[in-house]
């Protein structure tokens, strides 16, 4: 886990201190990616070994994604062992792909081994099943049955996840026998701030945390500092439902258990951090009508993941357009009507987009549910009332005296109210609607809310002004 | 921190397990929350302690949020001390506030004391100067100095988030003598990970996490095993930028120092896992044009808050209100357009914020920079010209044989491909540009880009149809 523990203490004069590698503006210096670039084309290992041996892996993870796809192959087969495999948890997935896949699979198998079995299952899991299998067979027998079983739970589940080294005690050990225990057991995890109690049969019993240990007598037992497991949490859960457990109850770490209660993992805070970032970012991304995309993607992939949302909102735009054509006779009759009804749809779609984004945050979040859904609509339609009378008492005047003409300026405002209403209702709507139906709100939540703020703007403003202006 | 440590044994009998509280959709039951209600109502202390006294912080913060304002009120007086303070730190400002108002400063000061210093800066920070001073008036002479310099840190500092408990131990002791100390200090802190290393005026040294404790024999000295701190967070950094350090270095706590590198307490994970959840939810709220908005806040509010941003949009609809104006002539003598130009603009609109969106998230994760802008740039500019072609084609043909027009077909497409290129580098230069002048990317990306190609859209579309169908 912790970069900083591993490198060995005379090391710590070559090493690059922080403020080296990055500029005031966190990104790494050009200076510095110049150097080890250069260094890499004069195949320097030695320069490289000083430079880059001793980064933290986050580190070393900028690095590889500052450089050039060729620069990084050839720095990963110059440093050869002392390449950190663990770095490759930290840049994006087709970069971690095109270095794995440049490497023979003897040479995977043995860094794999180094790395904690976390590290090593997110570093496997994306390689097609026969490069994993002939990885896997050239490890050890427990470690391949670990690694096996972690790749055996489905994608973004606490399995997937989790790390198969732990301690474990049995609960008529003393805190005394414990600590020798830890002394002397050279096979510990690299670092843990909690420690698990099982029975003969591996059921899980309860945890205790290392303070707990610490500050209490040799001569007390286990079972009587340890506490029952509140939080255990089922490998085939849902790492974000697995995040969310951390989040609430403020978890370190957790113990991950199979379908017979027997203790199988550990679930540690951060690798709940980088689970929590992607459903955050996922989040975002859908909403501005992204898929999961990575800096590093290729055209071609961005291109095909990006185009069915913009089929759909080709659709929803035709919708709009044969709403206007119904409409034209009274355009003909009054051009200036042309000019302002993408006013009255665009402050329409911003106001629903409002009420929508915060919807869709407060349902992730689950502060929204059906108990209190009535009043927040409620809430959401007076904010609507409200904004909607100033935009509309503002666009009413701006029209009538752009156009010398009272009426455009009154039909104008009663539209923007009218629309200003339905962006308030289909923002909280839609949202809840396809939360309700079981579809992920942030996906197309924002296609379906301007939809709705288009057609009822358009229809609200023409259809006013054949009305009231008696055109058409 | 750690709500289910602090609960004495014999209550867990009486507990409500966790599926007894929430539903299967991870809210709270309506039943329950019934019960409780009518609790409340009976004034039936008995029941309320025996329902809601062993909560964690976080199940009772859920349960304050599902309540009336007069309910929670109530309940809070209702358990007097069985109430736990620390669930204040769970729920929205406007309820904390609401709670704390209602409570006698003595009250409060008493609550207080039993916190942990993190939680009682969260509850005390957003009263006014004269509570607090009151409140802090009434603490012992040590708790009101720390709180009081917690709170003299700017807000959103790591000395604001900070605890001010923390274990730390002179670098000569022995780990024998260490844990003695923890067997016998009864002023530890609830929970934590590492223990410091200080120097006599309280300079840090290093630190030594647990585990490395345990598996170290009795007379090895701290300093042998100690590491030196890389990762001090200086009080007055910024909260965002600390929980950053945490996320890039895997820390579960670190520790906080004053301007002479005196330490002054530690930053727990739990704390940066609220902070990451603030700034993510905050760049997804600011993308939607809405700011700091929780769901408990007044219609007043909430309108005051969003009319900036749509009368923003107001002036921007105007702009594009006015470019249509200009072609008055030219719609006069085909309707059609009038129908179709609000497609145009519409699709280049989403597509500049597929790609604002994935530009703003790389500038928020640092993925993005100077050094792969103009490969970023290059590729959004294909993707753009791509995307532009299948788009233009389909509406070409729709366009065409809608209004039995092969010109108008041609002129839509060559005005969609002109603005899905307008997109791409609107979608990626705004946001570009808003960072590299200071200002938040997330804020006002979405309003420039949807202008760009609105005005792009309008301008390419009347104008060629001016030109090619010699109109106007």
């Amino acid at each position: 886990m912790e970069g900083q523990e591993k490198r060995s203490p005379e090391g710590a004069g070559h090493e690059p201190d922080k403020a080296d590698i990055y500029g005031e503006d966190g990104v790494i210096r050009p200076s510095y990616i110049a150097q080890v670039a250069a260094a890499i084309a004069d195949r320097d290992v030695l320069t490289l070994r000083r430079e880059v041996g001793d980064l933290h892996q986050s580190e070393l993870g900028d690095l590889l994604e500052a450089l050039l796809p060729e620069q990084r192959r050839l720095l990963v087969s110059l440093l050869g062992e002392d390449f950190d495999f663990s770095s490759l948890t930290e840049v994006d997935e087709a970069i971690r792909l095109d270095i794995v896949q440049s490497l023979p699979n003897a040479e995977i198998a043995k860094a794999v081994q180094e790395l904690d079995s976390d590290d090593a299952v997110y570093i496997l899991e994306d390689l097609d099943q026969e490069d994993q299998d002939e990885i896997l067979s050239q490890l050890p027998f427990t470690e391949r049955i670990r690694l096996r079983r972690s790749l055996d739970y489905p994608e973004e589940t606490a399995g997937r996840r989790m790390q198969t080294e732990f301690v474990a005690v049995p609960p008529f050990w003393t805190v005394g026998q414990t600590i020798d225990y830890m002394r002397e057991d050279q096979n510990l995890p690299d670092r843990f701030s909690q420690i698990f109690v099982i029975d003969p049969s591996f059921r899980l019993l309860g945890s205790v945390y290392l303070d707990q240990i610490l500050r209490t007598k040799r001569g007390v037992k286990i079972e009587d500092i340890m506490h029952e497991t509140r939080h255990a949490i089922p490998a085939t859960m849902d790492q974000e439902e697995a995040a969310r457990e951390f989040e609430q109850y403020d978890l370190l770490s957790a113990a991950v258990v199979d379908e017979n209660d027997r203790l199988v993992g550990v679930l540690t805070i951060d690798d709940v951090v980088d689970v929590i970032q992607e459903e955050a970012e996922e989040d975002l991304l859908r909403m501005g009508g992204v898929g999961d995309e990575e800096l590093s993607d290729t055209v071609a992939s961005i291109s095909r993941s990006r185009v069915p949302w913009l089929l759909v909102n080709l659709a929803t735009a035709f919708i709009s357009a044969s709403i206007i054509s119904m409409f034209g006779a009274t355009i003909e009759q009054m051009v200036a009507l042309a000019a302002l009804m993408p006013v009255v749809a665009s402050l329409g779609g911003n106001a629903g987009t409002q009420t929508m984004t915060v919807t869709v945050r407060a349902l992730a979040t689950r502060d929204l549910d059906i108990y209190n859904a009535g009043r927040v609509i409620r809430r959401e339609v007076m904010v609507g009332v409200m904004n909607g009378a100033v935009i509309a008492a503002i666009i009413g005047v701006i029209a009538g005296v752009w156009f010398h003409n009272l009426d455009l300026g009154i039909v104008i405002a009663m539209a923007m109210i009218i629309n200003m209403l339905a962006a308030a209702l289909g923002g909280i709507l839609i949202p809840l609607l396809l939360d309700k139906l079981g579809a992920d709100p942030a996906i197309s939540s924002s296609i379906f809310t301007t939809m709705i703020t288009d057609v009822i703007g358009f229809l609200a403003f023409l259809g006013l002004a054949a009305w009231w202006l008696k055109l058409g």
